[in-house]
């Protein structure tokens, strides 16, 4: 089904070793030994392939799916279709995510330092790390083992990249530690000045920005996306955070293990996200706020004080998402009420 | 009245090539052979300067404006100065893109291929390209006729671009095929991961992304803008849509015929926007929807349901036009009431 | 405090030399000759350390500092802890960036031109500029003095860039003039189409653009903001204006001078926002409208019509701040009323 000039697929695997990849028990130990050669959707999958169901609205095409094998929770299994192997699972959508990247392991690179990088000789280049053309790696760097850098990206002076990071073509990097096994994708901007200005009537003064980015790791980072370092303290991504497309950080922001940010979201300067906090796209953050661990921001909020660990907040200026749309029913009854 | 460093001018034509090239019709024969040398604003115009008349606020400068000939509409044409030659459109604006693109036709490129570029031996490149330096070609891929890359752009293993496709400045294409006589400007990313994780409590597991991204002919796409490649089916942006800059495209989202998308704009994954429909700028819409034909959202525009073909909604949560404002002059009614 | 692979620190200095470098008086004489080698923030200054107190908040803070000087206000002086040497400003923020500036003086580059850079030999380069490995340079631009360009950055056609700009990675300039001591930060996009089109129910017509861009002197630009050119006149940004990361200036737009514009926000074509204007992050503009001198905007605004010189306006449809905010605590009022 995928597009072999773009994916490259490999297996076949037998279920037993799906299921060994994927967090699943097989329902059946006579179908151990069965092999499927792809994944794919419940609709699309046939002969050879390895669907799954997560979402109780496909329910319905999960009962007439032709996929081979299927990952899928104990409760939902009874609805499988006759002859469709079963793989059961806890969780099925980590499952199928588990499975899908044995088929179609991340891309790393393929090993080679292209002659066309331009790396200073000052720069340290660990082993089996993927350099492509056009790179620009400047003086005092320190690149670690099994890095990929895409092509026409530039990491400025002093940056550190750990071990089995993935960057993107045409990122620009500067004043920043990058961890291990981070991915960053096409575009991004780290690192550079924050947006301080001593405003005056006459003109505004910019202020000296003396802090780095910190990015830990398994962090993931969209295109586009801009992270500006900080004015004295660091900015910080924390470890496992997932980052959208086009996302500002400002400077000092802290963002915690885990969070998850949606594309186009702001967080203005020296704000907290706590871990595991998750952010709606359009989002803005004012800044100085600290956002609580676990905390839900739905998309286009405009937050403009702190919010407690936990809670959901919508709307602007955002207020707890019960009272919000509380609210909003109670003045669409009133202006109901007005109307007659 | 354009700089010359940067606008390349041909002519001037006789008033009857420029009638022909803009669908117009001449309101006076005798005007067949006048000639015209350059487009001006009416009220920049003069002598051998072509001008247009399309919003009927500027109906009092082209009283007065000194323009040698004008495009306009046969109602408004009365009210033309003596002296002014009249060519008559029943779409002035668009005849004016019309003349104005025989004086100054789209920019294509010098038909050079840079010795600068780096260019994989397996890529094929059509006649009449031009690429500039420091583009990056990787392998497999599939150059058409007289496509033109600019400087520092990557086209990524196995992109194709088809015939007469304008691609601007540091652009990175990926997992994508693009048809012909697109127009793709600075800083686009396409084809990068779509945002997809298995969300967990001890980590965000990423889910591979299987599609494509499919652009049509005639797209355009502006400068940083993202569009994110489906994690199973494709991303697809319709024949003529055309998408100003900083817009979030997201994984699996289906961009029907002709659809216009201001600035900074974000739709989620898996949402549908069909033919003909207009987005203002900054509207967010949430994933797995549908936005009927020719439907029309207001800038800033959040939108959380289905809008059905040919409506127009705006605010947040977005709601028809009608019906919104409605509310908001009632609200504004109510609570002039309970400050008395 | 920083970390000497990012931040190149001069000095020590004598107090004498950072109060006249930083608009400051001494409060005590004998102190002239007491050297600082670093500035820090009041709870992490020690000894040899500049510190500053600008926000009242941080006044407990500094009464315990054990910063060795401190940039102060004259009210605020006489809570400094014994033996803290003091330097009394009018605007002691100011002074702090003045300061900061001493010890790390804003980055110019090494005024090395890299043999890695593609340059037309139609360009002309000034004395003393640092262009980085992969910068691109196009026929007939003109460069001025001691500008800086940073890696991979593509500089168009025709394009002039003032004396003592300073340019990031991956920057793409085309059909603009660029001032002196300009700051233009990664991945910015400057001078590509607007979005002009003939709309119609068969396809768009692109109208060409046949406008500039111009960037006075002393602008800050932030990473991966796109700038249109102009449709017919130019788009311009005003001396000294500050604008943040990924926000999107339309064609035909005027900034004035020392305008400030926060990240994400968006201002549409032939729109003006007179000088000192200052707008928050994420909001909207609609085109053809006119922002007064020193007029502001609250993050997320939504801006429908004109808003006169020196007023506060929020919201969507964004209204004078006290308005809005008024009518929010009278909605909460009601509301509650109409739950009991």
């Amino acid at each position: 089904m995928t597009d072999p000039r773009f994916h490259h697929r490999t297996g076949p695997y037998s279920l037993a070793r799906i299921a060994e990849a994927s967090e699943c028990v097989l329902a059946d130990e006579r179908t151990t030994s069965q092999e499927c050669h792809d994944v794919a959707a419940l609709q699309d999958a046939g002969a050879g392939h390895l669907s799954f169901l997560d979402n109780p609205k496909y329910r319905d095409v999960f009962k007439i799916s032709k996929a081979a094998a299927c990952i899928v929770s104990a409760e939902a299994a009874v609805d499988a279709p006759k002859g469709m192997a079963l793989l059961i699972s806890k969780n099925p959508y980590r499952s199928y995510a588990l499975a899908a990247t044995l088929f179609y392991p991340l891309p790393m690179g393929d090993g080679i330092v292209s002659r066309l990088a331009h790396i200073d000789p000052t720069a340290s280049i660990g082993t089996g790390c993927s350099i492509a053309a056009g790179v620009v790696i400047e003086a005092n760097t320190r690149i670690a083992d099994g890095v990929r850098i895409g092509a026409n990206s530039v990491i400025g002076v002093g940056v550190e990249i750990g071990a089995g990071t993935w960057i993107g073509a045409n990122v620009s990097l500067t004043h920043c530690i990058i961890g291990q096994k981070a991915r960053i994708h096409a575009g991004v901007r780290i690192g550079q000045d924050g947006f301080g200005f001593a405003l005056g009537p006459k003109g505004h003064l910019p202020v000296p920005q003396l802090g780095r980015v910190l990015i830990e790791d398994f962090v993931n980072i969209g295109a586009n996306t801009t992270i500006d370092r900080g004015a004295g303290p660091d900015t910080v991504i924390g470890t496992g955070a997932v980052i959208d497309n086009l996302v500002q950080i400002a400077h000092n922001v802290r963002i915690g293990r885990g969070v998850v940010i949606a594309a186009q979201t702001g967080i203005s300067g020296s704000t907290v996200i706590d871990d595991f906090a998750v952010l709606g796209g359009q989002v803005g953050v004012a800044g100085h706020l600290h956002i609580g661990k676990g905390a839900r921001l739905a998309a286009q909020s405009g937050v403009t004080k702190d919010v407690p660990a936990g809670e959901d907040w919508v709307g602007f200026p955002a207020a707890p998402r019960r009272e919000y749309w509380k609210e909003v029913a109670l003045l669409k009854k009133l202006l109901s009420k007005t109307k007659s």
